[in-house]
């Protein structure tokens, strides 16, 4: 096992010096913490991280959850975790203090999260799962509903799920098929199947508490007649005891990776006598699960990015130490051999993977910044951060998704053989981070909806935002010489960018729709290649910033390793754009047209 | 599991009317043959992987190899996949005659071996290496070694393997410490360590024959002192009998996939009772093993084309009957919803997949083309199939290896969540896939060896062979209306090839080696990605004159998906060039300069 897994360093960084945390602690809101107590909470973090997550990472993969009769056995940890969790207040993160919470921004709860994560990511979502359901109650569900579950749930002793997916609806919520029949007594008798459930069920929490989409008979078709009940595994009786609400685990799933925690399939209403609680008013279920999904995307991004970054110092750890062959001007053989991570190609894998976590990184914490600034901003700063948000969310679910595959696979690839083999972790940070691309809708979902969706929304204002943003850090950078050249590239790309993007919309305006979106998720990927360089853009400006005041050969080391970094990913991936903006302004309809019969052979 | 894993019109379509390879039976070694037993060949081929190799797949996978004991206990199925390819001739394929073989084309066998591969990679690996084996054997052994050795090896008997890479010496053989002390009785003690062996040991042979390399005690340093040795697990003894050879096998690896063959690691010579017997001279094992290495590479090649071909079959598969969604421009939630074929963003990751695993077998069938000319031409003739072939084997191997990743992944993201759970393939694929990049030289050695070495040697003279090759398909495209602006494009593109290749030899005039090699990677890429679009040009020709002949719908359906296919690969992959072009033009040295310092934070 390598011995890191995150670099407090750079989360430092982050934090202060490019997004300057400790500002928000002017606001009221936050006004009870300090710089100094925020740097407690994170190193807090790491060491629960370190004590309690990260030694059974691989352990956890290794003993993957079993369906034992009508009961998933989990990992024994899965339940300290959840207490140690719930007690610490670690599912509370951003919670009012009104309501029990740490009152926390949203940027540390990410941070925290990402620690989590990269030290065992099956592990942190199991936590992570109570605090998406329970703020889902606390937002839309009554008082009554409230004070039922969410504290069960904040302390780690009831999980929370999200149950969207049915068998013939995943993509396509409109098709769910659970039904919700009003009954007398005020609860709904819920009949219906559902699948790929994470947390779906288990032995390390006392009682399952799910999140779950269903249709109110007579309800409108499609996504409007969808509304959200409370369904629990176990509901109280009238006599104060758990008792079966008629849910019923009919199988789990083997997984590629992401083992340590069950996804299960779910039998609900079999015997007719399973009770939900109706969250908020009736069809607006989908609107308000979306507020969890959302959240959630991003919180896939910080688990790409999280595995990305692990396995990135894996891959790191095992260059320096690893020796192999001779530089190439080198050709006496009688020489020893050099550690790999002098090879110029060695340094090339290392530098795509640092660059692609670190860029991915840096756009996820300026998601959280926005939610924060969303928070305690008012109308039309409020308004602002709302819509760079919504336009960032897709990008922020989905690059950190695709391209924490491709660095993963890097970092396995420095390690040869090994690699392959399951004496080293990347093997399994490979299986595991195949789950990003698909779950909390699909990257083609994603690419539907940034183009489909928040491109075009409230006359392409949030895309105007974004451009204004990505224009802010270019004007400041182009006044710093060693980001100059850096600053006119991005901004031929913003360019590119948006060139594209007029074009595709007036392909729209034309009506052509099937057109517009046919190649939405080439769009996305270089909507994700401009954003990632605006992150660096932004990092280099702390970075000059840094080297200016850099007294120890280690924190110049940082700073040099950021900017090469930064270079790396203007010389190497800013580029891979253009192939991408040539076809998406040649769009032909190829894949519109092509018939389902040409396939054949 | 799904029904198809190749496409016999596919392989008919390259072999007859792409390759021709009914042309070769014209010269007197082939002369044997014609076009229907060619045919007879590929249908008992689909078959036997049908029959034998198909029913194992997922359940050699599922049970991998476990050392019990001394010994490696694989799948049964194993030993009967050994002698039935034994018995039938498929160890022998292109062996000649008068050696008991075959005396098949390379191109016959190797398009059988894509049979395998795609129907059980791992199995096929097993006779695949008996038969490589036995080929050094034969081109470079004695007659004793060969009588002793070959025909149980062909007969699938004993398995023969490559004994290779040693704990500090994988990329750099050049440091393998394995020591060969020439014994009085005419053999030589072997002393040393091998890693990931495949079918290094298992129960379902009856012996198992290294061609090891090792290091005469007072060789040269350095690949200059390596000499080549036949050491079987059990030799034969003065009586007979087959008796241990002091070669133990210390563990196997547990690996990512590829399950169903044992990588071993192997202890030679503990109880100083090894013996082995040297092959051709000693200090040339580097060069005998590299042929068997170049076949090896194409055959990397073959296999993870085999397996990215499977698992596009298994996605388009589930893409014709999973119904999901509705086409963008239907807004009517009660419609019934469409198999997912139907969106284009589905049909782009089909098509995707159809142009890389098309693409790539084409190249490597014309590597085989090109085997077979050699062999049978002589003079000028023969020398240019051989340059063809050694500056075209790194890209053969490298170009399926790489996208043959990313094609299974696209394939795996078609079945969303089903993708990655274990009662689909695609889960498997996306494991086994993942060993090509590595095994037989990693990437990185690859592009060294391309640029390098390929490139440059013969004052380039094979780099010009392959521009004119490329340059007689766009001449004679150039004619054609429907493949003209497609010419036109792979001529820019092979100017551009052929500028990034002058300007990096132009640096490695100048004496710069370092940055000459630094980004080798990138510039195979670019060249596979040149090569893969010269052979959809090639396959446009055949394509054009097809379709003139075709009357059935199906045929015609089938030229038409060609095309839709070959204007893919124009339109999406052939764009991706650009930005690495843009970089290999800049090369600044930033990969060889960063220092690993600046790793560190």
């Amino acid at each position: 096992m390598a011995d890191k897994f995150v670099s407090i360093r750079n989360l430092k960084f982050l934090l202060h010096e490019v997004f300057d945390v400790a500002s928000l602690t002017k606001y009221d809101y936050y006004g009870d913490y300090d710089r100094k107590m925020l740097d407690m909470v994170l190193q807090a973090a790491g060491e629960l991280a370190q004590g309690l997550l990260w030694p059974n990472f691989q352990e956890m993969d290794r003993n993957p959850p079993e369906l034992l009769g009508d009961t998933v056995k989990v990992h024994p940890s899965v339940r300290e975790v959840l207490r140690t969790f719930g007690e610490g207040g670690w599912i509370a993160m951003t919670v009012p203090e009104e309501l029990d919470g740490q009152q926390l921004p949203q940027i540390m709860a990410d941070v925290c999260q990402f620690i989590f994560c990269a030290a065992n990511y099956s592990a942190a979502v199991y936590p992570g799962l109570c605090d998406g359901a329970a703020r889902l109650i606390e937002n839309f569900g009554s008082r009554d509903l409230y004070h039922t579950y969410v504290p069960n749930m904040r302390s780690g002793r009831w999980q929370g799920t999200m149950a969207l997916t049915e068998p013939e609806a995943g993509s396509s919520l409109a098709d769910i098929v659970t039904t919700a029949e009003p009954a007398e007594e005020g609860y709904y008798r819920i009949l219906g199947q559902k699948i790929f459930i994470s947390g779906g069920d288990h032995d390390g929490a006392e009682n399952v508490v799910h999140l779950m989409l269903a249709k109110i008979k007579g309800a409108p078709p499609g996504v409007k007649g969808i509304s959200l009940f409370v369904v629990p595994k176990k509901r109280i009786s009238e006599t104060g005891e758990l008792v079966s609400n008629d849910v019923v685990t009919s199988g789990i799933f083997h997984k590629l990776g992401y083992r340590g925690c069950p996804i299960a399939q779910l039998s609900i209403g079999d015997k007719n006598d399973c009770r939900g609680y109706l969250v908020g008013e009736p069809h607006k279920g989908l609107q308000y699960m979306f507020q969890m999904m959302n959240e959630s995307r991003i919180g896939v991004g910080i688990g790409a990015t999280a595995m990305a970054t692990a396995a990135y110092y894996a891959s790191l750890e095992y260059a320096g130490i690893r020796k192999q062959g001779r530089r190439v001007t080198e050709k006496d053989p009688s020489l020893p051999p050099v550690a790999i991570i002098e090879h110029a190609d060695v340094k090339r894998m290392l530098l795509f993977q640092r660059s692609v976590v670190e860029g991915s990184l840096s756009l996820l914490l300026q998601c959280s910044k926005y939610v924060d600034m969303k928070k305690v901003e008012i109308d039309e700063e409020k308004e602002k951060y709302g819509l760079l948000l919504d336009i960032l969310t897709p990008v922020a679910k989905s690059y950190p998704s695709e391209t924490g595959i491709l660095s993963i696979s890097r970092g396995l690839q420095c390690l040869g053989g090994s690699g392959y083999c399951d004496d080293y972790p990347l093997e399994q940070y490979y299986r595991d981070a195949r789950i990003h691309p698909i779950h909390e809708g699909t990257t083609g979902i994603q690419g539907l909806d940034l183009l489909g969706r928040k491109v075009v929304m409230k006359g392409g204002k949030a895309f105007q935002l974004y451009g204004q943003e990505v224009r802010n850090t270019i004007s400041s950078a182009a006044g710093e010489e060693r980001l100059r050249s850096h600053a006119e590239s991005l901004e031929k790309a913003l360019d590119q960018l948006e060139k594209v993007t007029a074009h595709l919309k007036g392909v729209a305006a034309k009506g052509e729709l099937d057109l517009f979106l046919a190649d939405a998720t080439l769009y996305l990927d270089v909507f994700g290649i401009v954003t990632i360089a605006w992150q660096w853009l932004k990092q280099g400006l702390a970075v000059v910033k840094g080297l200016e005041g850099a007294t120890l050969d280690k924190e110049r080391n940082f700073y040099q390793g950021k900017l090469y970094a930064l270079r790396f990913f203007f010389a190497y991936e800013l580029p891979k754009m253009e192939g991408i903006v040539r076809r998406l302004m040649n769009g032909d309809g190829l894949t519109v047209e092509m018939a389902e019969a040409f396939f054949a052979d």
